[in-house]
């Protein structure tokens, strides 16, 4: 058994995530996992304030343990005591802190794992002044057991003759004649203190599990493939996270020790709930007989509660110790992490430098429920800003895909799931959406990170495109197609380039990102002069972003996420945002110099259609049938009548 | 007295920032603050997974509300449980709860505010079926009082007789043939149930709190202006979040009724304190003998508790019920609250478009400890990238300031404060700072949003400069007019132009936010083809994001945190993010092409004054003096000396 010693400041314990984080312990089995001893330093005070838990009654406090399902030790020590006497006095505490932890893994070890009771953990009120021994007071004014012995208790030691006094007193008081050698290193007396072997820091596992990593063992995405119509691209239906949960239930199938999936109450509201046929929820709150039907057990590889906070803080200690795992979670949502994320990226950057740090696996997240299917939810769920918060840190460790169909997600998850220190976050639909690649071609699409799509365009081997339409995101390349299909009917000279992007960091300049693409390959795909039309998932402005340094930025126009939202059909919410299909087109013939008045009339159709699939979505709440029934023309027949079956989509509790 | 019935979901209850919510009544007074009604609903169930707080015994929970400093009530209905008889029950239970509160309120009406202690409120804990009165199975699987009522209780009713049914049974079961008219309007009967007049929630002002908002009594922000040295610009050195804290603590002395500080345990620590010689912290928490000498009262116009999502929350509720406030916070940490943050602007966006709601007073954050001045704390505490969150959002809602100094931030807040329907973001050093501009200039500077300073440039009128130096917030526009005053000395030919910007919003296109410059603006000020070298607070790529469609864009060469970061001296954070100095001097010989290989020798002194100045500040901790005292050359001789005497900075706890 590990036990987490873990020290809370009574400042950090009035922060959200850690005020939830207590209830913890409804998570945790006492036969199968490790034990946290949560210890609550309250040494009264933060910066500059008293701490709210260091500040209401010793049994208000001990309520409030208790409310958490902990049972509290009290500790006190005053400025004035002894600290030998203080020390002996804690040590005793510990010990029967410890007794009651080896009683209750004890008693836990002869019950089954699935029939063990929640006990009640203990936990230590620690209370000790703040600045205990260092300078009593500074300027007359109380240091000691105060606020004002936050970090620097004497700011101005370099400039004052009695606050280097009080300096000198202060470190004086240690008696250092007594612990160092006239070198100034320590006495060898003190040998004994020091940890040696594995139990130095650096060479603990412990404290560097990536020394305790082992690869997943892993099934071959490529079984969970599902194969276009026989007869083209663009079939069938199918809900992508759906099928990534059938490959991630046999990841946790083959691997039940060190691979877990934590979200927010959304596994299964992401489709991932295949992951319950291989593990149920661990649940160690109390059960109902209406919960029998329910994936939920005492133990589980699954970790479910809603607070994005704890399920990230889950993680990355599961992650940090030397285990994988992944996060879901609705995409509007993961921005509640955005702090917690910049530090573990913070983290992952630093620690790269640090030579003795062995790699742990990185951290993995699934956005879903995306901003373009909120038909239930509407504006408040609508925010793909996570992209651009991910897309300030370092390029050493963070990693952006938008795969745009189910076998893209699953070679991009199975990437993902083997590789270390990075953050991925993959943006992937949990609504029916088509298939447009065979693994074969996924896996080469998701090798290159991007790719011409020639099956789509209308290119002539030997020249340039008169236009790319590049799209990056589920829904925008459905929208890419859509308008290729119409441009091929419509403008059949146009010859018409399309372009996918999974990988959004082969966008950035070699010289910013590993991924990045070098400017001459860059050129060539996107050409140095031709206009692109660039469908985006996210906010149109993270395109130019990473591309303003290109040839032909000048002729890149970006359509994405405005912020106009509204709970609204799926195409709607498209054309609010001027990415929709016939926005495209417009943009088509707007942007190719040879077009423009040429095809005025077809613009003006596309306008009408715009107008038209607009009051059709008001009068009858779902999309037109020529747009939500449209498939790529070479899909099989069968898909077109899969498609429309599949059109009304579940809620989230499905 | 006003009384908020706050009804908590279960599901919510899980999440970090309403977890720690509860402790607000340590900081709500009883005798002149409103009172919370908490009512936590244990309906059992969230999306599809029970809830924690439904799954603890009910001891526990009574402990954890008292823990909480709460006295709980505890109401319970079953599925079966006739509903009137319900009612009635629970309409008992709320006549006992607001006798208590009536009891406690008119408790404190006898004690002077200062001495009123903090009472026991009471709340409600709600057990009720989730789903009550909803289908009880659907599909041969429990419904009612289950996970499965979550939402879309029936997914297929448009494809199923057999749900279609179950809808139509469910519908039926609340006798619409009693409630309804045949013309399906609600039967007259029923109008007493409808709230009249001010009743209505779109009249009512509690729930359009702008009904409610009275200007703020602002004092003349002028008064508090710091003159710069007499011989001319760049003197004396401020702190300038003190200097904006003596004129908050004015606005907060004549309006003590609505107006209201925020802040996570950093009002002292960003350098507001002055706020306290007006007001105190309202703190109801226990007191010691010890707090005397502290600005902590049971009544006051300061708000602390080291949760971001606390303040954010309190601040949200104040506004929103019609007075003001604003918010400081450490630039890094306010990550914490982007996810609160989108919903408020979303929020805000959303009441723009509906004609009954009134404005509200804007939401104003003070950022400070800012990426560049980590001089204590370092790499966690360096994220400028809630500019970017907040850029995502809509441009009607949105505006983002960085006063380069104390004069442009005293008249930016001024603005800040008057104004309404926004969010407002300030960023500003609390370090040691020049007075760049007196306060008529620093007037009609923010007015303009942006302006050629042409003190500090070496244009010759009639003829467009060389380059362009161009800058935004306090710390590289410091650094840019070291960089124009090395070349004014070594380069004397060349013709520099100085361009400072507050408004951030001024460099996008007018057609996307309202603040945004014309091209022909842009161009006149921004040259159509001279290099602009601009030296940013923030991540540099959102200067492209903004400017990407200037004319002269492809000559925008951007400088800022390029997340290089640690604890180190104020230049050599400059240097690891290449906004130093001479970094700038090189670049300007590297892209104004008539320099370069002429200027290949002062490049390379650039280059070895980095190496010089890294080195220095690695060895003493501290940078080299060249550079730490250096003043702008017309600055008085006075300033010299006193930047000498300001250079080392005060702890956190000031």
């Amino acid at each position: 058994t590990q036990l987490t010693f873990c020290v809370v400041g009574d400042g950090e314990a009035e922060t959200g995530p850690l005020a939830t984080g207590w209830h913890g312990n409804k998570f945790v089995n006492p036969k199968t996992d490790g034990v946290v001893l949560p210890v609550l330093h309250l040494n009264g005070y933060k910066i500059a304030n008293p701490t709210v838990l260091a500040r209401i009654p010793d049994d208000e406090l001990a309520d409030l343990m208790r409310g958490y399902g902990h049972d509290p030790y009290f500790f006190e020590a005053q400025p004035g005591d002894d600290h030998l006497e203080a020390h002996r006095r804690f040590a005793r505490l510990l010990d029967d802190v410890l007794d009651r932890i080896v009683a209750i893994k004890t008693d836990a070890e002869s019950v089954d794992a699935d029939a063990v009771e929640r006990p009640r953990w203990p936990m230590i009120v620690f209370r000790t002044p703040k600045g205990w021994t260092g300078p009593a007071s500074v300027d007359g004014k109380q240091t000691e057991a105060h606020w004002r012995s936050h970090q620097v208790p004497l700011a101005n030691a370099r400039d004052s003759e009695e606050h280097l006094q009080v300096l000198a007193d202060w470190l004086a008081s240690y008696r250092p004649e007594e612990l160092f050698d006239e070198r100034g290193a320590l006495d060898d007396r003190f040998d004994v203190l020091r940890p040696a072997g594995e139990r130095r820091m650096s060479a603990n596992p412990v404290a560097n599990g990536g020394q305790l990593l082992k690869d997943l063992i892993m099934p071959d995405f490529r079984d969970f493939a599902v194969d276009p119509d026989s007869d083209g691209h663009g079939g069938p239906v199918v809900e992508s996270t759906r099928r990534l949960g059938e490959f991630l239930a046999e990841v946790a199938r083959r691997n039940p020790d060190n691979f877990r999936v934590f979200g927010p109450d959304e596994t299964a509201s992401n489709r991932l709930q295949a992951v319950y046929e291989a593990t149920p929820k661990q649940w160690l709150g109390d059960y109902l007989p209406t919960d029998a039907p329910d994936p939920m057990r005492r133990q589980g590889q699954v970790m479910e509660v809603l607070s994005e906070h704890q399920c990230q803080g889950w993680l990355e200690g599961y992650l940090l110790t030397g285990r994988h795992g992944m996060m879901s979670s609705y995409e509007a949502f993961i921005h509640v992490v955005d702090s917690m994320f910049n530090q573990h990226a913070k983290w992952m950057e630093s620690t790269n430098e640090i030579g003795w740090r062995r790699p742990v696996a990185s951290l993995n997240y699934l956005l879903s429920s995306h901003v373009w299917r909120q038909d239930h939810n509407g504006f408040s769920h609508q925010d793909p800003g996570f992209l651009d918060v991910v897309m300030n840190k370092s390029p050493e460790v963070i990693r952006v895909y938008l795969p745009p169909d189910v076998n893209t997600l699953l070679s991009t998850f199975d990437h993902c799931l083997r590789s270390k220190q990075y953050v991925n976050v993959v943006v992937a639909g949990k609504q029916p959406e088509p298939v447009f690649l065979n693994m074969e071609e996924a896996i080469a699409h998701c090798t290159r990170g991007l790719g011409i799509w020639e099956w789509a365009g209308t290119e002539v081997p030997g020249s340039e495109p008169d236009v790319v339409l590049a799209c990056a995101g589920d829904v925008p390349t459905l929208e890419t197609l859509a308008a290729a299909d119409l441009l091929r009917q419509h403008i059949p000279e146009l010859t018409v380039r399309v372009v996918n992007v999974v990988d959004l960091m082969r966008l950035q300049d070699e010289h910013e990102h590993p991924h990045g693409l070098s400017d001459r390959d860059f050129d060539t795909i996107f050409t140095a002069d031709r206009p692109v039309i660039f469908a985006f998932h996210g906010y149109p402005w993270l395109v130019h972003r990473l591309a303003y340094r290109r040839t032909n930025h000048a002729n890149l126009h970006v359509r994405g996420f405005k912020e106009k939202g509204s709970t609204t059909t799926p195409f709607d919410m498209c054309m609010r945002n001027d990415i929709d299909r016939f926005h495209l087109v417009i943009d088509v013939i707007d942007r190719v110099p040879s077009l423009r008045a040429r095809y005025a009339t077809l613009r003006q159709q596309m306008v009408d259609r715009r107008i038209e699939a607009k009051a059709y979505a008001y009068q009858w709440g779902t999309d037109i049938p020529e747009v939500a029934d449209w498939t790529w023309p070479d899909a099989g027949a069968t898909t077109a009548d899969a498609k429309a079956a599949a059109r009304a989509t579940g809620g989230d509790n499905e």
